[in-house]
């Protein structure tokens, strides 16, 4: 018989044990693959997770045994987090391992240094699960579209704040409302600030960019807004206008430097990301020959997630069954061509913009509204001025500018919001039409 | 300096072309990419092509020769056909070439014999160029789902054919008004047969196909339809009843044998796939744990498809910048491994079906079509009765049936047309949902 790829799997929660479900179901499909058998012989975990019939299958509760265990090849670790998770994919770094993972916030803040010290040792890191679930993304930015240059992407990378801004357009429902229906199904964490502020998607933006443009990773350049101010009144003003509030992850090139935003965006509702709903995710990345690819799927689950783990983890088994290292470089681009581009600061992003404002119902408001954004050089495309509810002297005006610098639209937004006939802050977000 | 990889393209057409220049203006991302510079040092083309510039690299009016030029590692067939490109890449498989190819035709018919030779001779046969142009599907499912079992993949894989449907669907026109502009604007060839009638298409699924499920190529067993004969009041109809017509070519497992088969099918209209329209294609894949997922882009034209004959290009390159075979198998899976599953005969496919005919407006016609649906095991789920017109006393009847086999339905179908009250054919198109 030939010798099996022997596998270690830490961490044994929903994306850990649907791994090893997974693994276990496909063997015989992931044999004829890889040419060899793959076995998971050690798991190190400190709970059992009942779904998974472990069988003869060794279990440790000290994790860092299994990563230097000598008979194992690769260690796939789905335990989460910087803390543990660092020093474990570390320590399995040390004993000569290749690493699978799951973990986006360990790849986005410490993958540089995680990757210099595998390129040292010689073994591979994979993170496909990383980003997108199930949706092969990685491998379609890092190899599927290596010919191209990569002009920009975005994409719908977090499916919580998918879900919530699909429901609430789709039936008219508060942030509030949705937010617990999503806590009740199990779509948002208890706490969900890590989903619904943008640092989930941001650590996934970190990521795509660099393997798009051969950059190191820099989660903390990434411009970084989430979805919990939006109301309800802006998604109905949005949809009058033809536009759709989706939260995307926008990584750009341009002559200046390199875009990293996370923030509501309005897209046109044509647009194929503006009828991406529910927690699905979609990455939509634009080449140079390619022109823009769209990516579809769950991005979120344990059996989505293990999909993509196993992918990973025959990767590097089709590797090493031809007795090499994985061929694929850890970014995409070998380590002395990474380049040193810049990350734009977001004053000096272009786009267009969206903003709504409570202005006094009486002549000249609007006039002397547009005549600020006029000064500053950004040209309006469209207005909703809404007629005043009874009793009430102040009406909802709403704008939509043409692309420009936003350094200069927050000038205006601050000269509009010193107007004694303007009351309040100026709500304001981006708008882009990705079309090209 | 680095010794560089050294390419041959024969064939300098549109793809050809436009590989050539991809790999020119972006030399310097695909050495990053490959850790070694690639090199196009010679081209085999019997014209010129005024969009190349190709300066100094060797140009030979006989192809042959490059195949068997010493200094080549890999060789780019981009002359199509299975006359002169099967002979060359033989050639050049024999000569210990690596091989990248952008034929559909050479790999859907004579591929099980090409990776066979190319086995033998331990060389690479890649063809992410032969199916939906710059998008990569088949890394997607040879390696970015390699973890699942493929249930089934459906998709949109001749743009010509959807542009046509498209334009009938959004404008009301008729198919050959339709296809007379397609020819002015280049979207059809002069002789559109290989794509109308489904050759296209079939060619492309049996590809997808033998990667999902590691079967050998089995293009002689697709069945195959086209969209010549699709009415304008079918595309009416369909949308009545709340479906869109698409081309589509499905390959799906089943207990008793996996089905292959491209044909005008009716889809929810608010399905994703009835979304793609104009020359697009997208294709979407069900696995046992990433679910479905879609991908999504331009599917023709020289700029896309050079796209992907440059990533499997650098994907062969970085293979052998590592002094290595390629380590993903032809098929996906390892040839022992290459399963022996039947194709199952159409008739033994099952789907719901839409039914359209012409029958006499008096009392008892439609009682008499449903007992022979029902008789025959068949439930309807829609009806359409339309008005007579002026002077006429048959009018058009729609049905859409529930799942059944389609052999059950020819019966019913057969014995429909012999009633009197009933002229004509009956025109059947398969409904489906693909919702899982």
């Amino acid at each position: 018989m030939v010798e099996p790829i022997k596998i270690g799997i830490c961490g044994l929660g929903t994306v850990g044990g649907s791994a090893f479900q997974l693994l276990t179901r496909n063997a015989h499909l992931v044999e004829a693959q890889v040419g060899r058998p793959i076995l998971v012989t050690h798991i190190g975990t400190r709970r059992n997770n009942s779904n998974c019939s472990v069988d003869d299958t060794i279990i440790h509760r000290d994790i860092f045994t299994i990563a230097a265990e000598p008979t194992i090849d690769i260690l796939i670790e789905t335990i989460g987090g910087c803390g543990t998770a660092r020093e474990l994919v570390e320590y399995a770094i040390d004993n000569g391992k290749h690493v699978v993972t799951a973990n986006k916030a360990l790849i986005a803040e410490h993958g540089n240094a995680l990757f210099e010290r595998a390129r040292t040792k010689g073994v591979s890191i994979v993170y496909e699960a990383a980003v997108a679930g199930g949706i092969p993304i990685i491998k379609a930015v890092r190899e599927g579209l290596a010919g191209n240059r990569i002009e920009w992407l975005a994409g719908i990378i977090n499916g919580t704040a998918n879900f919530i801004l699909s429901e609430m357009q789709s039936k008219g429902r508060t942030f509030d409302e949705v937010l617990s229906e999503a806590q009740q199904l199990g779509y948002a964490e208890a706490d969900p600030s890590f989903d619904l502020e943008g640092i989930d998607a941001a650590h996934k933006l970190a990521i795509l960019a660099s393997t798009a443009f051969g950059i190191p990773l820099q989660f903390d350049k990434v411009f970084t807004q989430g979805i919990s101010t939006i109301e309800l009144q802006d998604i109905t003003y949005a949809r009058e206008l033809g536009y759709c509030i989706k939260h995307l992850g926008i990584a750009r090139r341009t002559d200046h430097g390199i875009e990293l935003r996370v923030h509501p965006t309005l897209l046109p509702c044509s647009h194929l990301l503006a009828n991406i709903n529910g927690v699905m995710n979609a990455v939509l990345v634009a080449g140079d020959a390619a022109g823009p690819t769209l990516y579809c799927g769950a991005g979120a689950g344990g059996k989505a997630t293990a999909s993509a783990v196993v992918a990973d983890t025959i990767d590097v088994a089709r590797s090493l069954a031809n007795g090499i290292e994985n061929k694929v470089p850890y970014l995409a681009f070998h380590h002395p061509y990474l380049s040193d581009e810049q990350i734009l600061p977001i004053e000096e992003v272009e786009s267009g913009f969206y903003l709504r404002m409570k202005a006094l119902d009486k002549p000249g408001v609007l006039a002397a509204i547009t005549q600020i954004l006029s000064d500053t050089g950004i040209s309006v495309e469209a207005v909703i001025q809404k007629e005043p509810k009874q009793n009430e002297n102040s009406v909802p005006l709403i704008l939509l500018t043409a692309c420009t610098h936003e350094g200069r639209l927050i000038d205006a937004v601050t000269t509009i919001e010193s107007l004694t006939s303007v009351s309040g802050s100026v709500v304001h977000m981006r708008v882009e039409l990705l079309s090209k």
